[in-house]
């Protein structure tokens, strides 16, 4: 494949840097390739945390492949960096390699070591252009730039309801309402998310396992339960091997002890209502490195999400059916006039199987 | 533009049937291109009742333009009628015409004659191939199929909710919820319908004028009121002009008389509980050659049509926005499990202005 223009050869960084979507986090997902002449001489994404960068692996590629990448241009979806963290800085090993010219998609998001890369790569007499595919480049790690930018995960909220929005029947049952491509689906979006939130009540209702498991991953979420008054069982399924996160807002000695020995970790965050703090838990998930956070929560647990501005996206699977009287989606307050009502803008719509996909995000 | 193939001539005459959209009924949409040598040399369309068919629209086009027809394809979206009805049959046409094929998309659906124009053709020797772009074809008259083939209207229910489902906050608020943009496109499919039909609770909350204002039309469709005890005002805005069906289950003279002096016209169609009887009615709509009935109810009438099996398609107009605790779309019984949906299948998806536009069937 040549590579005639910076879009195209960003479009192709950022197909490498998909290959990394389920295992990157807490990291980005970035995409390097280098081109010479025209011709991509080299081609990588960022490994798991604490392995090489993109810009490595791409580096390694070229020199595996033979090829010499002294004056080739490096197409990188996200500026490379420039402190020592896990790795060394990237700016440096690509000054050393050679490189002639950094075309970047997107900036470091930290505004305070922001453009730190791109001086050292200037300073060093490499050209560098920035802002090729940004757009492209924003979605793919939407949650690590959240963090960057305001400390908290993007939030994406997964519902699952008829073409009328109700998501169970008043007796509950709500099994099947859509299809199984359906749920395949919702799980590579699970699988994406550094976490899946849920509550209480989905606890003692369905007993989830809040894993992936319709798709094939490397790396499972985290799981996080909202339990105010820690009443989870101790036999809850979500707790299955371990790491998961209980969020309280009223501690209980006892409880706390047998829930460690389950491998949970237990945290408290009270609001004045005596309620876990919402937006205290979205600060304190950002602090925990968590990027993207993908709630399947039931009604009530929505609702509050929602009415506390704490949710993004929703990520809304419509069945073509109608269910009538029946369960809605978010428990939200009757209005006296629409100026109250939370407006969301589209962003994607697919057909999932028999089932609508619908991205839509608050604005 | 040179015709190559018969799809690339029937989709060209299916351009010119759309021509036919708002001003053919009760008579079907229907184009004719005329193409000799891979030339188009004549085109035309369907024109309002009792005027010219596609068929003789075409050759008179051709004639216009000075070219021979002989010997020539005439690709036509509905086969040829056969009889006489306000005008003579388009099969002699094409004949004296001396076609020399005939490359139709679809038989005439009514049962009773399907066939008889084709055989007519290939009597006097012309070439006849049926079937080329017969989908396309049926979606362009879906109502009027519908009618020849069950005597019922095909009939399309609107609404607009929010992204919940939710049509109205419960002290009735309901201005404003979709855009201006997916109110102009809900008038072009009230222009397309042959009639516009609501209840006597929309005329009595809103007292709407039910016609087409926001886009042009040089045809208005028929208005229908379902007013089962006629409890309808004199002066409503949807008698204004006259016109207008009013269906009722129980008479009364004196009120009746009073509508008739506005121009309404009485339909008395009870069924065992003392209500219209829709079904019925949908029958009565065939009989009175309606093809395209459009449905802007409330609650409690779109309701009762869903239950009662009379809607064929759901026209949805959703707005990026959650209303919470408020009046839902149709009023349909609790489930007590979900065998008991209704059931559809998503047809078309589409966003307008910031709104989606869903078109879905009950399956």
């Amino acid at each position: 494949m040549d590579i005639d223009n910076d879009r195209q050869g960003m479009m192709l960084a950022l197909e490498w840097a998909a290959k990394g979507m389920l295992t990157t986090s807490p990291n980005p997902r970035v995409g390097c390739i280098i081109v010479k002449d025209g011709r991509v001489i080299g081609e990588g994404h960022t490994q798991p945390p604490g392995q090489a960068h993109a810009e490595v692996q791409a580096l390694n590629d070229a020199a595996r492949r033979g090829n010499d990448v002294r004056g080739a241009t490096a197409y990188v979806t996200l500026e490379p960096c420039s402190h020592f963290g896990r790795t060394p800085p990237c700016a440096d090993t690509l000054i050393r390699a050679g490189i002639g010219k950094v075309v970047a998609a997107l900036g470091d998001p930290n505004p305070l070591v922001g453009g730190q890369g791109f001086a050292k790569l200037r300073a060093a007499g490499i050209e560098v252009v920035s802002g090729v595919c940004e757009r492209e480049a924003r979605e793919m790690n939407i949650g690590f730039l959240s963090r960057m930018q305001h400390g908290k995960p993007w939030v994406r909220m997964k519902s699952a309801a008829s073409l009328d929005g109700r998501t169970a029947l008043h007796n509950g049952l709500s099994q099947w309402i859509t299809s199984s491509q359906a749920r395949d689906d919702g799980h590579w979006w699970r699988a994406r998310a550094c976490a899946i939130l849920t509550g209480i009540g989905t606890v003692q209702e369905d007993d989830p396992q809040l894993n992936v498991r319709a798709i094939e991953t490397p790396r499972q979420p985290r799981r996080v339960v909202i339990d105010s008054r820690l009443q989870i069982d101790i036999d809850a399924r979500v707790l299955a091997g371990g790491g998961t996160w209980i969020v309280a807002a009223q501690g209980n000695a006892d409880k706390e002890a047998r829930l460690r020995e389950r491998g949970a970790e237990i945290i408290l965050l009270p609001n004045s209502h005596g309620k876990v703090d919402l937006p205290a838990l979205m600060e304190e998930l950002g602090r925990r490195q968590i990027n993207e956070l993908h709630v399947e929560a039931g009604f009530k647990l929505n609702g509050s999400l929602i009415r506390e501005r704490c949710v993004d996206e929703l990520l809304l699977y419509l069945a073509p059916s109608l269910l009538g009287d029946a369960q809605g989606m978010f428990d939200l307050k009757a209005l006296d006039n629409l100026e109250g009502q939370k407006r969301l803008a589209f962003h994607d719509v697919k057909q999932i199987g028999p089932d609508l996909r619908i991205l839509a995000r608050f604005i």
